[in-house]
């Protein structure tokens, strides 16, 4: 298996993205080769600086240009044919690599995965997947950006493709799906949530209903089910729980030795709640829908953030959880395109 | 200034209701009575178990009916003109209260003061208003739950109504609005926010353009502008953080004498967060928009979020929000209705 990974993307790349490789390379399962993408002489000089073993799976594939991270993914697809985004895609589409990981920018990494790649049969919209913390195990969110607006067909899509995942990833036994919505009545919501709701339930998913934004948290479902707008709201929010926390505490810690002994002794726990909201704990978001497995990574993604992204693109290559959608779409009857 | 309470509405109705009536009877100010709408008996038989002393400035209007918190909004206006709910608006129909207080049915609340009561002029939806907790201060959020779906001129009219509760209600001067959205430029976000952003950016409000989900917590800004549905998810999953965290700190707690000794000395600071996390710190949330003031609390409120709810519905009407609200819009021309 070869992981393709854009080294140029990110705030501080390429330095986190090759530190991040290093650390997977002496990880990953035998047959698993990682293909550095991007600009080879600066690859080569920091892989150099590091005293990189010969024997791990490394290998560097030149591409000339850099998509930078606010730039417009129309123009990059059209003028930069020559950057480790393209680059990285295009071997994909030769056969040359069987997963995209990139903490670039992600307008350009959908829309050139889209385009180039096309999406799985029966699927309209690809979504991307996220993991929460909760208060019992790791709850899947999708679509957490990939579309602003949505339909009625789009979110029962991203049911389908949540339940797989969280099944073939999280090992979830006939994974809950809850469709997140303001009310737990089947007529609460909006008219999206009211017709997906009416979708689902006629599905063979265990679809557990509406859930509220208060039983994300709770860990009352497997999958949430939502449309990018909210999705990409709830994500960061809860990302930016911990400054919160932080600033409150601060302000007692400041006061007092009674409080500073407090956070002293309890640091370790309140580390556990800050790693639980920290996105680099989970890696990557995988861009579900897509015809290839493509891990979408934060711009400031740090190296272990990295490290896990090609985890979970080895782990999505291996369980085939293409198929599974694909399967699981067809059982249903529902391939209507949009 | 007299304000209707919907004794009968609420989880625990009418204890919890008659307590926090109780305690802000102590504290308004003295030209303010307090009316306790609902089934009289029982109202004064609870009065009396509480020794409540004559001279508080309360007073009992009898309802014989009960809008239960599950019943349909449509039927109970229809059927139930005895309600308290009912009641309570009729008593500001014609003149006899100032303001409305309830923790009973949301939308049977909403419903019958939009059809009984009206719009201010130029108002097309009315926005349930809510503080959030941030880093800095207070900061509201509306719509949180009267429109799930919502059009570009509900949001901006949403900012106009936040500004003016920001200004004041929370002394905000030139307060912040920021739209919430997913992305900062004003072109990223679903159809919906870039055209209400286009008039946003051409009003005379304090606007700051896009904020993103990891904004809100930090306290950019004063008015943080959304629809109902993520509105409402947010505050529901905002409701829900201090649960992860207790989860979390339990699991500490229980497994060794050091964590249960940090947590002790730690423990005021950490229910200052979770009490910045309580809905009852804030009292009610304010139906925005409506020919009155009408303030909704939530089915479950203790005695301490009524009388926090009554302190905000008498600020509300001494400093005239609404006739703001109206002047605002006014001088920004924009009153067309949808």
């Amino acid at each position: 298996m070869k992981i393709a990974i854009d080294a140029m993307g990110g705030d501080d790349a390429p330095h986190p993205i090759i530190e991040g490789v290093v650390q997977a390379a002496s990880l990953v399962q035998e047959d698993t080769e990682i293909l550095l993408v991007g600009q080879e002489a600066l690859i080569r000089k920091d892989l150099k600086s590091r005293f990189v073993p010969r024997e791990l799976p490394i290998s560097v594939v030149h591409a000339p240009e850099v998509v930078s991270m606010d730039e417009s993914p129309a123009v990059a697809l059209r003028k930069k044919r020559g950057s480790s985004i393209m680059v990285a895609i295009e071997l994909v589409k030769r056969g040359l690599a069987d997963a995209i990981v990139s903490a670039g920018n992600t307008g350009a990494v959908m829309a050139g995965t889209l385009l180039e790649l096309g999406r799985l049969k029966g699927i309209n919209r690809p979504a991307i997947a996220s993991f929460f913390p909760t208060e019992k195990d790791t709850t899947v969110v999708l679509d957490v950006g990939a579309n602003a607006d949505c339909k009625p067909i789009n979110l029962y899509q991203f049911g389908v493709m949540g339940g797989i995942y969280a099944s073939r990833i999280l090992g979830r036994k006939r994974p809950k799906v809850g469709l997140l919505s303001i009310g737990e009545e089947s007529s609460k919501g909006n008219e999206n949530t009211i017709l997906a709701h009416q979708m689902l339930s006629g599905s063979s998913l265990n679809f557990i209903g509406n859930i509220e934004g208060r039983d994300i948290l709770r860990g009352h479902v497997d999958v949430v089910v939502c449309e990018g707008f909210v999705g990409n709201v709830i994500l960061k929010l809860t990302e930016s729980i911990d400054g919160l926390l932080t600033t409150q505490l601060k302000q007692y810690v400041m006061s007092s030795l009674r409080y500073r002994l407090g956070a002293h002794l309890l640091m370790p726990a309140l580390m556990a709640f800050r790693r639980d909201l920290d996105y680099a704990e989970y890696g990557g978001a995988p861009l579900l829908g897509i015809n290839s497995v493509c891990i979408i990574c934060h711009g400031g993604s740090s190296a272990k953030a990295i490290r896990k992204a090609i985890d979970v693109a080895q782990r999505m290559v291996r369980a085939d959880v293409n198929s599974g959608i694909v399967e699981q779409l067809q059982e249903n009857g529902s391939t209507t395109h949009e």
